[in-house]
């Protein structure tokens, strides 16, 4: 069974974000005053085969350790896409 | 009231993504043949200060026109934080 998920891959308090510091200095002069807080991560989708949500979990963090994040600096959340029209495919 | 948002901004169906490619093409190598279909885009996390989470969508929406996306080849969508613990802070 696929299961469609999103990881979220966001440095760890504290670790420098200077993506996010560049947009929060610009702020101001594009006139957004209330907006504030910014930090930059990555979003990444991908789809997994595995029998249940909690396999498919597992995978995803395996895949994290492996490749997507690194654990001293980031840290990782992991949400599933539930398909809009329910079960669809026959894989 | 402030309002913490996870701005999610990826590349349109159709436009390429290298980084995602590049990680798909180095997952059989790692043992993930379970794995497939990887996009990488951005997870903008930020605070909006708004009367309500309607306004507060609204703004984002307008700072992404202004600074964080390019609508020719990149989609966003927009989601709400719960806090936790409910409402908390005096402002």
């Amino acid at each position: 069974m696929r299961h469609e998920a999103l990881v979220e891959v966001r440095t760890r308090a504290g670790i420098a974000d200077p993506e996010g510091a560049t947009i929060e200095a610009a702020l101001p002069a594009l006139g957004f005053t209330d907006v504030n807080g910014v930090r930059v991560g990555k979003a990444i989708r991908l789809s997994v085969e595995a029998p249940d949500e909690d396999s498919a979990r597992r995978r995803i963090e395996e895949l994290c350790s492996a490749m997507l994040a690194n654990p001293v600096m980031e840290e990782v959340s992991v949400t599933f896409e539930r398909s809009p029209a329910g079960a669809g495919g026959s894989r």
